[in-house]
């Protein structure tokens, strides 16, 4: 691998996504996306007790799906990497433990599986491994109980809010294969704009989405058009509206070829979910569902994929914080 | 690199620990290693409202030290990896904000150093990157709080509870130097042996520790005695004799030349910490001050650093569910 300008790294033997597997919820079931996911829940509970629970038992039967299809036998995955966004990463540690892989806990906030992609195709890249596993998980009633309000108070939601995707996507990467390839990555910085709004997470994060965007094309020389499709995590209909002007305003034409699976993953009208999808399992499941079979089956050949994460909790808000937020890109081409 | 064995890889040209910093809390400041550590605070607040924020600004200092001290511009540290105790890592991505370097967020519980230098070196080994930062950080009073009761209950600790180390340590690795180098990494996998004593961490990590030893010597053909000290990072009291009769147990006699940093960092007499110090900062502060200057000062040359996080979180212990280990091994050598 090698350096190319500021923040990115370009692979001379790109890593492989050999395959992806993605569970969602009974939500994202009823949402435009639901043939391309794997299995689509009909309860949040999944017959497990709680909900921490049940995302656990969802991260664990994606990553035995993703390990199932690849064909590649467990004992031959090298490393993990997974996180999410419970405290302590609860849904991942719980969720994996027996997995007996060595593992790397991750924590990006809803950048988390385009974080474990880049240390995973690193790993691959640098011979310290063949193949390796990424997995991600959020919950949307897990999310709003630790985040937000209990659900039990029936909280009103304002129309900047979004969804957290109930759900789990994970990918095999390898250094064999004849891709999707991973070709680079541009691991993203924190960026702070001092937006303080808990509710409006698409505004937190966008800056930082401009931010990798624009490192992303400086270092590597391409253009937005160079991409068949540029897609954000979980910016949501607010988020990506401003990521757009952002991003014209700095000489960067995305509006044509730009797509958010916050905007992709429900349907705004008929599901309520306001400013749209959001989450680690937002991106994880709609690239691990969607995206990844139109690479597989070529109707996309190029894609620059950019996860965004709000890096607070519930008490650095209420001690009067601001939310910094960070974005991930690699870029993924057949 | 190589993978040698199953978990482990061995890097060809081994990354150089170029420089080391550590900011420790009053206790800590009382304890035996008090001298080697760069600066020591009157009190758990340093001018801040709240332990939150006194943490983020322990990181972020120790990491202005670690930069000013390794004389390499900022500019030139390519990328980050730093994690923390505290919900959704808040004190790494606060107190690094400003960094202005590209940023992986890392969760290992109390293994969280570790983890980071695992990453940092690969990334460097693999020409990803020339020089990477590792960071991490706990504050007791922030984690007594997040895991256990509010401090203000005054609660009784059992004889097994230990104490979380108030600091941070910070460890800039490079492409360039002369050692000590780091020369094998072993990630750990997750052990999960059922024991539910959230006040007895060192029994729930000690499986761990134990497999991630097993598993780096048999992957390098190396024993015990190959190593000037072997360190774990917070097992205690309790977890140190574990783990030292289940080595036995298994045939590596590690009783000549074992420490545990949550045993050294406190006078258990005096200080009244029971089992031991804990928390990220037990063994990144204890490295960073201690173990690095004596690798420097060539008074040990060889050292395998194993650091032991339990991966659970408050609501988990509620759920009934036990405490999964991990331990990620490194070994330093000049």
């Amino acid at each position: 691998m090698k350096r190319l300008g500021k923040q990115t790294i370009s692979f001379d033997s790109p890593p492989t996504i050999v395959e992806t597997a993605s569970i969602v919820g009974p939500k994202e079931g009823q949402g435009p996306l639901a043939k391309y996911f794997d299995q689509c829940l009909e309860d949040e509970f999944w017959g497990e007790k709680t909900w921490e629970k049940a995302e656990s038992k969802i991260i664990k039967e994606t990553v035995n799906t993703v390990i199932h299809k690849s064909g590649i036998p467990m004992e031959q995955i090298d490393y993990c990497f997974a996180g999410d966004l419970l405290n302590q990463c609860i849904s991942s540690s719980f969720g994996l433990r027996e997995l007996n892989i060595p593992f790397f806990g991750v924590f990006g906030a809803c950048s988390t599986f385009v974080e474990s992609l880049c240390l995973g195709s690193v790993f691959i890249e640098g011979h310290g491994a063949t193949n390796t596993l990424c997995a991600t998980s959020s919950h949307f009633c897990s999310a709003e109980k630790q985040f937000r309000f209990p659900l039990e108070l029936g909280n009103q939601r304002p129309p900047s809010a979004q969804w957290t995707v109930t759900g789990s996507g994970a990918a095999i990467l390898s250094a064999n294969g004849n891709g999707p390839y991973i070709t680079t990555i541009t691991p993203g910085k924190i960026i702070d704009m001092g937006i303080k709004d808990a509710n409006n997470m698409g505004a937190a994060m966008a800056p930082s989405a401009l931010d990798s965007l624009i490192v992303h094309f400086n270092d590597t020389g391409r253009k937005p058009s160079y991409y068949d499709v540029i897609v954000t995590g979980d910016l949501g209909y607010i988020g990506k509206e401003i990521l757009t002007e952002l991003s014209e305003s700095k000489g960067f034409q995305i509006q044509n070829n730009y797509e958010d699976c916050g905007v992709l993953i429900f349907n705004k009208e008929e599901q309520d979910t306001h400013s749209g999808g959001s989450g680690c399992a937002c991106i994880g499941t709609t690239f691990s569902g969607y995206f990844f079979k139109q690479l597989r089956e070529k109707k996309i050949n190029k894609i620059l994929l950019i996860a965004t994460g709000a890096l607070m909790n519930s008490m650095s808000s209420q001690q009067g914080e601001s939310i910094p937020g960070i974005a991930h890109a690699i870029s993924i081409e057949n």
